[in-house]
């Protein structure tokens, strides 16, 4: 069987699974994230970001999300983010459960990228007793649809955000997705275009199960060690959650990981671009693809083996295939040869 | 250097380590816990209890302590524990954040067990206004002082708990080396002496990050799986944590690993109560120890490479030894006999 | 000066100031709550609505909101209500803070209506851990935009809510004017609508501060005592508020205050409909318009000394006018007087 | 019947009462607080405590004292405070609450006045991940006990609190009594002795329901006019309290009332400490008696119509007596006549 259904059904990158045996021989290890490999990340971070950052490795991207997104928003304060963002619709009410409180309200936008535009005359209530306190602006990177935001589009969002008294957090569950397809520098696509935190996802990547929260400004981190524990995210093991993210940020692992899983969906766009009767419903920036085919040959096509979700009930099915770091071309060609046959 | 500070310094147990890498071969597998290992655990951990239980895997002994918890309590309610359990003391207020606001009400005691009696006189304010309302009675077990509940002495508790209509949780992040210790069955320490909910641990005990919490009745655990996801403690590829517990929890692994630590303690206890200078603060009953011994001693060992706490500034000097699943005869060995030639 | 810029703006009426002081002469009272006055309220209550209720009076609106919605959405709810409910948009998060961080899901509609087919259509995630769980419904009556649900619609609504496991709130801050606008019995247009609970005001239509809670299922009213002391809404001298309630409830006076705004505001738009520049934004139902006039209609008539909220920047301005109690038929026909020769 | 049960079973003061008729004389009175009684409230308390303050009427003392609290308080926050203190025992978790699970640990101390030596040893955990960060120290004055802080102790206190980063809040609910029964400044017991916020009481000195926020510092109040939104604390009607307390605070009124409810308990004391068989438990020092009575004497007190609380089922009985500003002398001596009479 061959999985497109989502990245994170893939297994452990060989590199990271073996940072773990090797983090297991070291006995002078301490607990809590008092070692060797939690300690060298931040310079590992701070050379990828070209910047002093401060980092916190946690276990999910939830965790990564909501432990600075509470440490940036008062419990009345107002959070905008996409109508499709994963903190607004995948995560139970994280957002509001750490803030205290605080009121997700969400923007539309095609692609599932909000405009800057559509910030500016979205926000309201500032310095109104009545109203939720605008606070934070999150943005998701690559988004749920799988599209990206420009460089260009992140800074005209986060300057609306600056103007507003706003800081601006970067959901990067596919962040190195996100670099891979827009071939800038992780730099240009988060600090230098005004992003305050970042969460920089690696589990979807190639890790077991690890994330890391990437401060731009140190001053901003304060709160996140408490919040870390009361969480319950402060891990006594903590070494072999920062030795998988070790060996990601090595050696462009992160990087190579999303260039491959980005090509390997470029080459299955390829396969199916020629199919008349498949349409895709967002451009493919990087992972992943939605499009549009008959019932039958997403029948077909599961039948065959290949798992992925079919997210309508129409026929023509919407269909969501995700590709990952260890796709291979062999399935992404069986996968296109079967629906070519089938057209 | 030897590490007996804490057995949460300690490595992963081969057989976990294996499980890990195994899990990683398996392409089928579903995210979110829709996996085989998930699936298993509830079949292993019913076989052990004696009873149809309801376990959820998590990854650090505070999740596994507030998920059941906040489950278990209403924001106005009261939790009575000892006054230095881990969740009131070394939790930076998990339990106060995850019910939204309940009081911990603390209990003093001998050795850091609290008595029935001593709960019973300390319940107070049921069905008055502006009392928190008595909701969760949690007992540690072992306890912070290495001591062990009797299993009479937890229905005890359990029994004031059923008459003010409180739930009972076990914080167990040893629980396996109380079971080896009172080497009673699993079953007898807990539901049947009246344990509603227990926080099963196995990261100090070989795990790489897992826990499990157990629920005894269904009904209890119908909030949990909401509250998971919003602590963000739901795992996409939560397999690899199921996969440690599963190895775990087969062939008794968690219960010869406790065993093992425990009998390291004895060993080292057998050393020590030969020396004079050395007294014991709590007795030993599982795998640490709490000693006074002279300051000289201490730093002595410490310059023979062992690593511990010393948890006072006093002369003699109190001292806390953890035992692990993987510590040494020989290292023990060599702590008591270096100690003896001080002494 | 008049003022029609909201029914909150007016003072308190006769009978219920006497009662103030009334109570003021009794010495046998006792504090919180245990007082004849607020024993009585709960027969006034069943009497008024057919049926045994359990009241509990609270001092405003936002209160007697969020103690009765917290007490019936867990924090991993969700909770529908129109896009423009107060409790959305004008409680700066109050509902998200009470419930501990539930979700606030709004809806669209006409008249700041939303109907059962939109309830229907909008409700997801029942049952699937990452969503927060549908939990209540929250319906405006008389809504933000002076409008009424009919009994029907009601009923439906309740429908569809009980098809999916929630409850039905009434925010009845105009509950009194909803009443006399729709000719109906309380009971038609709450219980037997199938509505769980409502906040019965008073405050805008002629008390100094008090409204009731009215749960119509005392099962449901088990946690409010509780919720009521942690918000700081628990009053040592509550008989002040309960007897302003008292008078309230007494010989119609809430029916008969609202009766009397309401057919003021019905006597403006008689006035207004006369002017072809003047157009009804809604419906009026109730006690309040919505209309749009030339901006130096409104210019001239605030000259004239009456004041009212302009809530447009436009011209032609989208103004507000809300009708009261004591509002005399000499100001409001000096108002359409004035609005008629400048047309 | 004369009821000794506690100071807030009395009436409205009639200057208070009268105030409130006045305010509803007023129809060009704005809803929300934009009235001329909370303008002047600022001014009037500025004169009173000798400094520029920030001030924000509420309705009860819970709210006077968790909004403040809940300003000055992070969610991992602790608050240090006395074990007897109202907010830790009588207000159903409400600091809990507002703060979003702010941890309170309690102090011991004699006549229910803890000691700055005994705060200073019990602070731990300041930049410790794993505890709740210290945050504030809340005063109680007039105790629980009906003693009082001399200003020195409040200004050692102080000291402490400072040197950890804390701040204070004094929980007023009878600083009134306090005032009276230092004989000192308001501005010496409170920002001249460190103190950065008080919740000034009226409710038990007079109001209907009223009590004043006080902030010795602007910046300290910056989120409390959102906080009280969100805690449904933020009145339409909010003249009708600020008028309450434009009157408490007019021609000392607060003040004369104080004294006369210290003159009475003090000409109770007169006529109890002659008799043998009863002795006092705390010191009396502001409007409440603690004593120790025969319980036959307690009988015959309450047959005589005289209502308080007897607070222990022992004989003899420990009995609180608290009188108040509307306390006449007539039934202060019957009491101590016929008291004298069983003796």
């Amino acid at each position: 069987m061959t999985n497109f259904a989502s990245d994170n059904v893939t297994g452990i990158s060989p590199a990271i699974l073996e940072a773990i045996s090797a983090a297991n021989q070291d006995y002078a290890a301490s607990s809590y994230g008092a070692d060797k490999w939690t300690a060298g990340l931040s310079e590992q971070a701070s050379e990828i970001f070209e910047k002093d950052v401060t980092v916190f490795p946690v276990i999910s991207g939830t965790a990564a999300n909501v432990l600075p997104i509470s440490s940036l928003t008062p419990s009345y304060g107002a959070i905008y983010c996409h109508e499709y963002a994963h903190i607004h619709t995948d995560e139970c009410g994280a957002s509001e459960f750490y803030t205290g409180g605080a009121k997700l309200l969400s923007l539309s936008g095609e692609h599932a990228k909000f405009s800057a535009e559509k910030l500016s005359a979205s926000i309201f209530g500032r310095g109104v007793a009545r109203h939720a306190q605008p606070a934070l602006v999150s943005v998701t990177q690559t988004t749920e649809a799988g599209t990206l935001y420009q460089v260009d589009e992140v800074a005209a969002i986060s300057a609306v955000a600056r103007e507003n008294g706003m800081k601006v957090h970067m959901d990067g569950a596919r962040f190195a997705n996100a670099v891979a397809g827009l071939g800038c520098s992780p730099a240009d696509i988060t600090w230098r275009a005004g992003v305050d935190v970042l969460s920089f996802g690696a589990t979807k990547n190639g890790a077991m199960g690890a994330e890391l929260v990437v401060f731009f400004n140190k001053a901003d981190s304060r709160e996140l060690e408490h919040r870390r524990v009361r969480g319950g995210h402060y891990l006594s093991k903590m070494r072999f959650v920062s030795a998988q993210l070790s060996a990601y940020l090595a050696k462009d692992l992160w990087l190579e990981n999303a260039r491959r899983a980005n090509a390997m969906a470029k080459r299955l766009v390829d396969h199916l671009k020629e199919i008349p009767a498949v349409s895709f419903v967002h451009p493919v920036e990087a992972n992943i693809l939605f499009l549009s085919m008959p019932k039958k040959m997403a029948r077909s096509l599961k039948d065959a083996g290949f798992e992925f979700y079919e997210m309508s009930e129409t026929d023509p099915v919407l269909v969501r295939l995700v590709l990952s770091f260890n796709s291979s071309e062999a399935d992404v060609d069986r996968f296109g040869d079967i629906a070519k046959s089938l057209a």
